[in-house]
């Protein structure tokens, strides 16, 4: 009986020590706007390593330098998840141009996309024909097509608000229009940069070949936007005109890398997993500091500042820099598939990779209970400006985590640059702010804390 | 009997066939990302002009190109309002080193404060004294101060979210120092650049005198951050270290220049005014294309989005280039001058000059059932990410014009990279994105368009 009035006089005065929604909030953007380790981190990612593709060596300093910097924030627990994935290689830089007659050339910028085969060794020298899209190239036919090189040249819509929704609507000629330009006889695709602004870089992303057997394989490239116009101009003015170019990328067998993952044990409820991440791959024309260093050290960032706020979480909080996104995927299906092996109840994935721009808010993939539950939430975030919490996708790494109960989530950050650098050579550190950054990092750990705090709405099945 | 049955018979057709307020804002938005003329004005006026002071040819050459722009626009009128404008010239590059002992020097980078004095011909060269504001100045007295270089050296506050406010809580500083220092027997004032970032560019901006007499006046300058903390330290290791600087700065006796104003005619209610503006003058070191080219660009954008929409504007909707906004606000004085003087009626007044990034609404300064009238609208705001919609401050070029029943407005862009470049060197076209820009006007014009339609809450003494 003792012991029980202890217990009951101590209680109101634990509850009553305790912070605020609002008050640990405002700690939680304070802290980050004042020490933050996230630019350090990105400096480093950025200017000391750079360029992270899957299989390079430099993906694999990554992996060495994110780790040692999660074992110094005293976790649970920091360790590697093997992974296979892709090794591909550029090469030499590409080169082409336009002949507008024999000996009279005007050189363009191109990069070779993700995935491509190279062309013959001096290069692939022909014909092109322009089109619109995968429709166009269907209605034109093997009669049009056989032997020429196909140029994809639907721009970016540049009306739309959201930038990443103008993306949708492009990427398909990218990623599927060599394996369809193959299947009428094409022998190269060129297409335009997935970028709204007209400048001179070419912006690389990934591509499949589908199902298209080795030998039927045909290299691709991206034109930068200036010379796609140009190029459109000049096939106008005279549809004989020539395209030469050549790219010396090769693809390897598989190789060995990780997922790196930190840990804080939940005190209460270690069984209810949230995972943080961003893919600490990138490509490899420039440093990959929006795509998706940012994303990285914005997670990192999160249990940085859970510990530096004294905050003890009841669940547990993973971190996981995610191998191979950019042109796989490997490292968000092999966490998902480690998951599910082990029974991991996860309860909540975030994902920060739309870039380390002035953060606007998130979008929610989960039932409507939850997301009811989370829009509740909103006035304590309106002090710091984030205002959209709309139902939509999350993260591509996160995705295969999808299931029952769980709430996916993804930072949304303002769109409206992201295009100029993504996967092109000026995706680089100065182009990120340290101010955008880490509001970006502090509204994802005012997020984390409030799922931690409160819960998600469980399931029925998985309740009983 | 049969007139009045015709105009019965068209009028349906007539309310039919008018856009919603939902298609108008998206024919805006629309409009403003694929044809507006904002982006091609600012290069214009940022690489083709440049930094535009006020009293410079630069300044006059803009007032001549704006005019000659708005000409194209076929609105109803464009005219020149004439304004004495204060000229005061940087004069050659400044120079400055700490000198830790004789002969052993550190360079660091310095830009005069517009307005201040020179130095002696040779420069100015004696010991320090840090302080961090005019208060501690205060404290320490003229003993301490006497025959010495004060160096103010309070650092923007990092964790404020909104960085005007973090301005707002340094800029005294920069204004009064030199004239408070001045009282104390200082000689010379170096002030830390109001910018977040630690980076190498001094930040230059207006400062006043007061009423101090000419042969009192000492000279001021602006510091780098980088080289604010290196002095600071410096400063700690040893207090003795003497600071060198010189600079050659003038002012002029006040020359003609003119604020740039186009309208058109209101259909309805000509008399009732609605003033959009930003400011055309700049100061010299960079273009001035955030500060505030952007804001001159983006109110004649509305005019052009409005005509491009065939939109007929019920009141009088009129547009001024304000001159003399930095380093004296002569334009809107003069403009509100004139106003008053003419007995004409403003009902509203917006201006942009906070910069060309993404905006994210706006700030009013009106009555409480102004301010209730116009958030009604938020939500036709909602699909264009802007939802800030507070009682603030609006510009200081229309501040002028406040008085009963007046709604002033301000554009509230995205603050977080504005004072990167705020007066600086590099205040320049490169930092500006074109879809941010265009966003920023098509949010203006919305605003305007809203305005202009359904009206504001006139005072009942002038609904009398």
């Amino acid at each position: 009986m003792k012991k029980l009035l202890v217990t009951f006089w101590i209680l109101p005065i634990l509850c009553f020590s305790q912070m605020t929604d609002e008050e640990q909030l405002e700690q939680i953007y304070k802290t980050a706007l004042t020490e933050s380790k996230a630019y350090e981190w990105l400096d480093h990612l950025s200017n000391q390593i750079g360029g992270r593709l899957s299989g390079s060596l430099n993906a694999e300093r990554a992996v060495a330098y994110t780790k040692a910097e999660m074992e110094k924030l005293a976790l649970d627990r920091v360790y590697l998840q093997p992974v296979m994935v892709p090794k591909w290689t550029r090469g030499i830089a590409e080169y082409a141009f336009i002949e507008s007659e024999p000996g009279l050339t005007t050189p363009v910028n191109i990069c070779a996309l993700g995935g491509s085969v190279a062309t013959p060794a001096g290069g692939l020298k022909t014909e092109l024909i322009e089109v619109q899209g995968l429709d166009e190239l269907a209605a034109l036919g093997k009669e049009k097509i056989e032997g020429r090189i196909v140029f994809y040249n639907r721009p970016m819509q540049a009306d739309v608000i959201n930038t990443f929704e103008a993306y949708g609507g492009c990427v398909d000629q990218r990623y599927s229009g060599a394996a369809e330009a193959a299947k009428y006889g094409a022998v190269g695709v060129i297409v335009r940069s997935m970028n709204l602004r007209i400048d001179d870089l070419p912006h690389t992303g990934s591509m499949s070949y589908g199902e298209l057997p080795i030998n039927k394989r045909i290299p691709a490239a991206a034109i930068s936007t200036k010379h796609a116009d140009i190029l459109s101009t000049m096939l106008e003015l005279n549809p004989k005109i020539k395209f030469h170019f050549r790219q010396t990328c090769k693809v390897y067998p598989d190789v060995l890398s990780y997922n790196v993952i930190g840990e804080i044990k939940g005190s209460e409820f270690p069984n209810e997993i949230i995972t943080i991440g961003g893919h600490l791959d990138s490509w490899d024309l420039g440093d990959g500091s929006h795509d998706d260093g940012a994303g990285c050290v914005q997670s990192m960032e999160v249990l940085h500042l859970l510990k530096k706020t004294g905050y003890t979480p009841k669940r547990t909080i993973r971190v996981v820099m995610f191998m191979n996104e950019e042109n796989g995927l490997r490292g968000g299906n092999k966490y998902a598939e480690v998951a599910k092996a082990k029974g991991e109840n996860h309860v909540f994935a975030l994902e920060s990779d739309s870039g380390g721009f002035t953060p606007r808010g998130f979008s929610f993939d989960c039932s409507d209970e939850n997301f009811e539950k989370i829009t509740a939430w909103k006035p304590l975030f309106e002090p710091y400006l984030i205002h959209y919490f709309k139902k939509g996708g999350s993260g591509a790494d996160i995705g295969p985590l999808k299931g029952d109960g769980i709430v996916l989530a993804g930072l949304r950050p303002d769109s409206q640059r992201y295009f100029d650098h993504h996967h092109a050579a000026n995706d680089t550190f100065e182009h990120v702010n340290k101010r955008e950054l880490e509001l970006g990092a502090a509204t994802m750990t005012a997020l984390v804390y409030l799922i931690d705090k409160y819960g998600t709405i469980l399931p029925k099945k998985i309740k009983g």
